[in-house]
């Protein structure tokens, strides 16, 4: 039963007729049932897009719902095994939990190269840094561009560890992807089909950030935009959605992960470094996050946030990000989950032996 | 005073000295205050955009106020006139409410141009049609691209009005430029910055709706991106914000309309139809906004909306958008604005008496 | 069809048989549909509250629909014409629209007559004035009570105008009762529920403010509340919603005013002043919610707002006010709807002429 | 500097003049800063409450910011370490951890008797369950009263479990005092302020849920409520906000938690239970908010949920429970705080040697 349409208690025969016969006429079977103060008529099959919304304004229809979910490939439903992917030798998914770490936007070598080492050791899997940077006022420093990208694949390849960083624009598909080795997908452009359907046709994975006032079927509806292209290496992230609350620059939906790893098999990362918008609130976000069963967090981290140039207040710095580190690993445990520990002496084993990556 | 730092009842003498240390090191003057529990340090001067993150992050600081606005070209306070556009010898802003109408998307050269009919001759000023549609889903129909380009720019012609659509991608800048009269931004695309640079270099109109999750000055900001790039004639429109209530699609802010009004000086439309999501609360919707004194609204009408291929249901019929226009015109009239009758005997006059324009 | 229980696509047969005994132990009649991915069971006949709690944590239950509205007596389905009150000689609802217009608190005899007296004259039919407020903070202005309610009496009587103001305790129905002509429940009390009882046993009008995140079946089911007590005299009022927009107090969802008309036949008010907080926004919100049918406003008027006790930002003053009632006056004619204009000399035949009432 | 005066560019002298003499007229010292753009008042002093509204109004004044907070009671600026409060015994707040549980109502005393056995050998520490149950509808199960009542004394003195249940209507302090441990305001009545007022007088502890759209500074704002009254005994919590999210039944804000213990010195406690609204979400809200470090959580369990007169689908069974509890210990230590193990062997030389409680 694909959908349901709900007459009103007030629909005569006529109407019910009606919808009966648009619903056959949809390719649909219709079933009818008569209640004590409504009638419902089932729609059977594969629905079309516009289906819905045509039945929804026939006289005498109060309401149609949808039955199944409109995603498919991001549905749990018909994948019912979490996605575990494999990037430059790390997993990510199932009971895997990684740490994506790094400045918010790479500034200069040295700062990039000292942060990049020092969350290594911390024990970050992945290195983080923004050459593209969204800005809301166009007076804002927007990121190095291909510079900055250069920088980051240099550090990637000296400290071993696979890179990420964020696209805006379709035009720049081609030369991240030449440079770093996971796209992201930022909370405001979560609904950018088109930039969506350019990383869909890559084959490198695409970790995408939950718009500000993005539903989570939203979100599933966004991954399923690069799946549906028929790249499946999809990474979700909860990120903080606008709420009433003004204490913290966004609210982090922690719930978002149970939510996700019910209805789809993708991994789910947070971010708590957007969420709080300043460093102190930076670990408790984490670790709740963690906690509830995050397949990863992105944490900023900057040696000079007082000196940064973009989101400074966020950014945790080093040495708080050691003690973190070893508090995610613990809480992960507790809850069945383990952490790649990829720059640490006893992570060694782990490492692919031979491998075609320089680092 | 650019910014006003004010430090924690705890901060001690140093944290102070810092604080008025940096400021003058930003190339701004400090300005200190003693009060009783607290001490407050002004930032006279203009601002860099890092200073406020900065400073935020100094020993002792409790909080970095702005004082001024982070826009300038948008803002009233530099700018205190009403912006009035001129389009194809139409006047937009100031007393002249407008009234956009059509379909959602360009389906057929029939609809698109019965509808056009209806619409002009039931006094609307401006035809839309989307070419290029975002939709949630991969699997929806998503327009038809260049061909309903070339359908909307015939319509426009044949009818003398002049045309909206959407443009999604910076790569159809260009294309959206040679068939249309003025670039919509949607809401998902408030923040696609480099999508705002591309329109900003040419010399159209920009409608911009304001975003799900955007306050107002996200939206001015927005607007500034346009500016700076040199196209003064931006749009302002407020389409409904994402909330917990449930009962329409969207909420309409209808207090954005007043707001941005003493904020800005670029015109201000609503967006009833995306707001309500059902044509039965569009009429009601649209009278609201013009009676807060919007400058136009943008409503989508189809003559067989139960066969639409995109949101049919919150379209409205010919018949009842002929009876919303005149009360439309009456509102307006009450709160001393008038309606531009583009299509109607009496607006005649006001059309230009000679010029390119070939309708 | 009373509910409608749809079984995952993993549900097995056997979970299925428990759905359809339990409905049937509820006093329900289940009628079952096989779709092709899943199955659903309807449940016919008056459900009880707890029953669809329950159905849902069943086996293979993947969520149970409500069909029919949880409120009755409220409900436009179950009484079709338009409730209109009347108190002391003016109508309520249906085609008439009343402006109630006071002070935000009393403050003292001097200003409540003198705004009254202003108000009255520029054609508002009701008098509101707070003696009991609620407030935010303890050490706050908190209302004369009783003190209070006897000048607001008084003043309602030598102006002849009803009154109205607001009853925050259980403990004040019995005096609130004895002072005034309709029961205020602020926003705040809302889901007060057994304040809602006591007003509810009474025989005056009630007029319900919606709560600050309150849906409107929310609404609807508090005014469910004080109708269920057999009180059938209950007003609505929206008054604005917190949302993530920090532009005004409130935001104004003025689609509520066409929402709960569809859905009930009680009269729907607005708020404009609460919602903006700020008195420049009221006029256009006054004017929106007219423009949107709403059957009244409730606006603050004071004569000396900078030195208010409470809420002064956003009291209106009284020249001010005379304007706006001319074009709430003209907009409620174009959308088919009339101003009672109790206080002005037109309106002198329609007060009652004779009557227990002193004024 | 206990507000700040910013007066707009456009502000004549004589405007600000005004202002100074105002804030002198308020008993308050004033501080004149003169920027580039713009020129700034202070005032320092202590301020009276209706003060800022006041300022806010005159000619010439942009904006009126408040540097202190309107709290001081609930503040940590005035009272730095932890409030640590004692309820029979059990210690609450600073690094201490206790975990309520118990069914949503009291139904029975069989199911009351049977959930708290099983919680206690759990490891919880406190017993709830609801005598009086605010409910949405007017139909719906509204609790057993006082009868309820007598139950919940019986089981907590068998149990030798304090206990804790939500009180609704200011009649009913007394009654309530009489029959448990701790008060229990519920979301819906945070700004029942009547109802603080009366709690305040007493001398038992009154845990205070955030409203669905309190901000943190209205709930601390509730508590200041009272604490004014002399009762030093409060205890916060979160138990999820309205937002656009429909997912989960309310977002719960586990930022809250040390946003909260930065500002203020009162425990915080999460309520994963109603934010969720279904069972499954328990664990992973309960876990994230231990590790965001609140003082606790309170969590709805039922020995037979699919049968519970009120929120079963929310309880956690008695089996899940235990697997729970081990967690939140574990996690409890890695955060630095110590679970209260009441119930268990261990927890005995914790309790009381002596004492005049029966239990």
């Amino acid at each position: 039963m694909d959908m349901i349409v709900i007459m009103r208690s007030s629909a005569t025969e006529d109407d019910v007729q009606r919808v009966v016969d648009r619903v056959a006429e949809l390719g649909l079977t219709p079933h009818r049932s008569t209640g004590e103060f409504r009638t419902i008529v089932g729609a059977i099959g594969e629905k079309t897009p516009q289906a819905r919304e045509q039945l929804e304004q026939l006289s005498g229809v109060d309401e149609v719902m949808a039955i199944t979910q409109p995603y498919k490939l991001a549905s749990r439903e018909f994948h019912e095994a979490d996605t575990i992917l494999d990037v430059r030798g790390i997993r990510i998914g199932g009971p895997h939990v990684n740490i994506i770490a790094g400045p918010c936007a790479i500034e200069s070598r040295d700062v990039l190269f000292g942060v990049g080492k020092a969350v290594k050791d911390a024990g970050a899997a992945i290195l983080r840094g923004g050459a593209f940077k969204p800005r809301t006022s166009p007076y804002s420093f927007s990121g190095m561009g291909r510079k900055g990208l250069e920088i980051l694949k240099e550090a990637g390849e000296e400290l071993a560890m696979p890179t990420i960083t964020e696209v805006l624009d379709p035009r720049d598909v081609g030369v991240v992807y030449d440079y770093a080795d996971i796209f992201q997908i930022g909370a405001r452009n979560m609904q950018n089909f088109n930039l969506l359907l350019e990383v869909g046709k890559t084959d490198k994975p695409v970790f995408i950030k939950r718009g500000l006032a993005a539903s989570i079927t939203d979100l599933l509806m966004s991954a399923e935009y690069v799946l549906s292209q028929g790249n499946h290496r999809v990474i979700l992230c909860e990120r903080g959605i606008r709420t009433f609350s003004e204490e913290t620059r966004f609210t982090l939906d922690v719930s978002a992960v149970p939510v996700i790893q019910e209805r789809s098999h993708l991994p789910v990362f947070i971010d708590p470094s957007h969420a709080a918008g300043k460093r102190d609130l930076v670990p408790a976000l984490a670790l709740a996050g963690i906690a509830a069963g995050a397949a990863g967090a992105i944490v900023e981290v900057h040696s000079c946030p007082d000196r940064a140039l973009c989101d400074g207040p966020q950014a945790v710095l080093p040495k708080n990000f050691v003690q973190l580190m070893e508090q995610i690993r613990q809480i992960a445990e507790i809850v069945g989950h383990r952490v790649t520990l990829w720059g640490r002496e006893d992570a060694a084993p782990r490492r692919p032996a031979v491998g075609g990556w320089a680092g």
